[in-house]
């Protein structure tokens, strides 16, 4: 008869395995733990059992086959930016660190692909790419490594002329639950061989395999960068003017939109002194003389739609000024009440539906009390509501509750998303049934029981439990 | 004790019922079969059982149920003008002939998106958007269905602009093998939502789940159109000058490659006196200003790569014309040889392997005892190799398959893909192990398992039988 053992002494005989495999890469330290079990928004830290810092995707494989063989949990760890708790070791396990998997390990620069190890971050490779006229586009603001961009199929300021990772990956390598080792996709730019593995993988928040490598597109650095900024009567209208720019088909860089508290909060932080009313960011990118035209066309576009006071950034420090600002939205938010926490909504409409969606969010949060702020990837239909709360104040924290499924239901109602590029985790899982339906959940349920039979990846993360939605 | 039902009885009872829910909507004729068990290329024709032409995806729903209760395999026909055998009845079973799912659903236009039945074609849904100002971009050549490109990831000459079907298919309704409806996303532009159903269905090709309503990306009409025709001293210096283009990031509407063998047969099928070089077609679009600008800036390319004889066609018929002859290739080489067939090839490798491997093609087919030629959509890194075999002639078959079985084994070992748009049907089963790995196609095989259980979905598709590769 076998002994039972308790999950305490598995887990233990677990961490003692992984700890001969990887020396002093294996670490229980409580602070180690503690960092690996947050992110960066409100949900509460849930530490895994030990953090391990593999530099291969042949550790990586290991450390999951003797998971597999405990049957304990594993969640693969970026840079901990994530935002709706991914990291969270909701039943224990194992956090992956893939920081120290941090090679470029080829720039094909004729075919504009790179292939990195998962721990790259996006500013590690463009500064790597840096000699070579070429650069990664996709821009979430933080500084994010490819792996945990892939993962959670990240986007933001860039993706109205770029895409997302979803367009931008162009093949992964990925171990699965069994340890076994998948390459996605060859390098060709298209392929129509098979099921379309990559995209499975992109998005699916190391639930259903751990992204080791990524082999990304690059883009041609543009001739010349102009930023400008122009501001408007109402929301209204200065989302009219987003929507017209990209039925015009004008490719704009960036095209980004910040409410007047936004603004206000950015002109406090940042040193600026913008004129608070609703704003739209440009950024137009390519030739001198498309650049001219663009600009033109846009100009005449947002004048249509009574915008004032355009101002234009052409030097690379001030354009460099303008973005950073934008880019330190959510801390200029956190700045306006220190020792709290900026919970972030994340929903994305089909454009037609982005001006009321913003303002019904903006005006529910009006009288709430804390500071609230909207911003939006305004070309895509994506836009962010801030909420400076007290989690300690289980008050403020029902109320911005509140208000995000107040406007993940006005979403969902127009044809919409309830997160455009922050993930699920577990704080959007609730509400994937009324997104998707329980016929395609039920699919990705398929899915994961396919790949992930024992559920050890990530488990809780993605698809709702079952007394969710 | 049950009565032994033979498989013929099978499904003489389950057409029985088909007729009884389409009535004369279901047929056993044997010209109708014989028509849904072909596509355009070489593959011998495998009949169905019977062909059933639905209105509704509830249709479909009810269709595919029946079949899954008599375990008999369903297959979805589109216009038929697959190239790699996907409609052929490989089991026998019931073609589900989408055509007259013909409505355009709804048109979107300020979110630049249409949703439309399965059964509609493009050029159907350009005409319908002919007063929009909008317009559906990809471009494969055939007439085909949305439904049919959505599942076999098709995309064409548009491509290297507007991307594939991957990038332009927004949200899918698929009924499953149960007969459950799915839809798999919402119409936001972009989501981060869960498993990327959207991405597993395209490119299925009926193995996972039948497609019945689409929601595509739309968009705008450019300002202005110039095609312009280049020639080149040999294949090299073509496939460089396409590169260059691309690297420069010179937004091409399309570019196309043909070498002296496809020109010839070009002039002769319509008419034109192209000189018989290395060739490459161009279209630009955008405002007048970015078209003058990206004609001078890929002149200057061409020009540095040794480019004779621009010659430009502004007007909108001398356009056509031109483009009309690049589509009717296939035609083309049909007429070299009446009777004949044409056996397209369809690698894909990352563009800095391209003229390599276009040349080896060229040279291994230039002592075939058939006319060979060259296309090729090159700056995405994808050709055609078109051998007119006759099919009645084991020792031409043979010779074919030894030349594309040389081709596909070069593309792989440069890293590229052996299908960039045709699919894999079963011509290309063969090659999936060696393209993607056993690990990579086992995990497909766990997807089609999960999905299909009963394996009656389009069954000996994309996936290799156990003896093969």
């Amino acid at each position: 008869m076998l002994r039972q053992v308790s999950s305490q002494e598995n887990t233990a005989a677990l961490v003692e395995r992984l700890r001969a495999f990887l020396g002093e890469r294996c670490t229980t330290s409580v602070s180690e733990r503690e960092h690996h079990g947050r992110g960066e928004s409100y949900h509460p830290v849930r530490a895994p059992d030990a953090v391990c810092y593999p530099l291969s995707t042949e550790e990586v494989a290991g450390i999951v086959r003797l998971c597999a063989e405990h049957d304990v949990p594993v969640i693969a760890f970026g840079a901990g930016t994530s935002l709706e708790g991914h990291l969270a070791a909701l039943k224990g396990g194992i956090s992956i660190d893939m920081r120290r998997m941090d090679q470029v390990l080829a720039v094909h620069a004729e075919d504009l692909d790179a292939t990195v190890q998962a721990g790259v971050t996006r500013k590690q490779l463009n500064a790597h790419l840096r000699d070579t006229g070429l650069f990664f586009a996709i821009d979430p603001g933080a500084d994010a490594t490819l792996g945990g961009m892939a993962a959670t199929r990240a986007s933001g300021t860039a993706a109205v002329r770029y895409g997302t990772m979803r367009e931008n990956v162009v093949s992964l390598t990925v171990v699965m639950a069994d340890g076994r080792i998948v390459k996605t996709a060859s390098r060709a730019r298209k392929s129509s061989a098979g099921y379309d593995l990559t995209r499975l993988f992109v998005g699916s928040e190391g639930t259903l395999g751990i992204i080791t490598e990524v082999t990304v597109r690059l883009h041609g650095q543009p001739e010349a960068v102009r930023a400008a900024i122009c501001t408007f009567p109402d929301v209204a209208s200065t989302v009219r003017t987003a929507i017209e720019t990209v039925q015009c088909g004008v490719p704009v860089g960036r095209m980004e939109f910040l409410d007047a508290a936004a603004i206000r909060a950015v002109n406090r932080h940042s040193g600026l002194s913008l004129a608070e009313a609703p704003t739209l960011f440009f950024e137009f990118a390519g030739s001198l003389a498309a650049i001219a035209g663009e600009t033109e066309t846009v100009a005449e576009i947002a004048r249509g739609n009574g915008a004032q006071g355009w101002s234009f950034a052409d030097g690379a420090e001030e354009r460099a000024r303008l973005w950073h600002a934008r880019h330190e939205f959510h801390y200029a938010m956190l700045a306006l009440r220190p020792g709290a926490t900026a919970w972030a909504t994340d929903a994305c409409v089909p454009v037609s539906a982005l001006a009321a969606c913003i303002e019904a969010a903006c005006r529910e949060a009006a009288d709430a009390p804390f500071p609230a702020a909207a911003v939006g990837h305004v070309g895509d239909g994506n836009f962010h509501m801030s909420y400076v709360i007290d989690t300690g104040d289980p008050a403020e924290v029902a109320r911005a509750e509140r208000l995000n499924a107040a406007l993940v239901k006005r979403a969902l109602e127009a044809g919409g998303t309830c997160t455009g590029e922050h993930g699920v985790g577990y704080g959007k899982a609730r509400y994937l049934v009324a997104e998707h339906g329980a016929e395609a959940v039920d699919v990705m349920r398929l899915l994961k029981s396919a790949l992930d039979p024992q559920n050890i990846l990530n488990p809780g993360k993605v698809l709702p439990a079952a007394d969710e939605g």
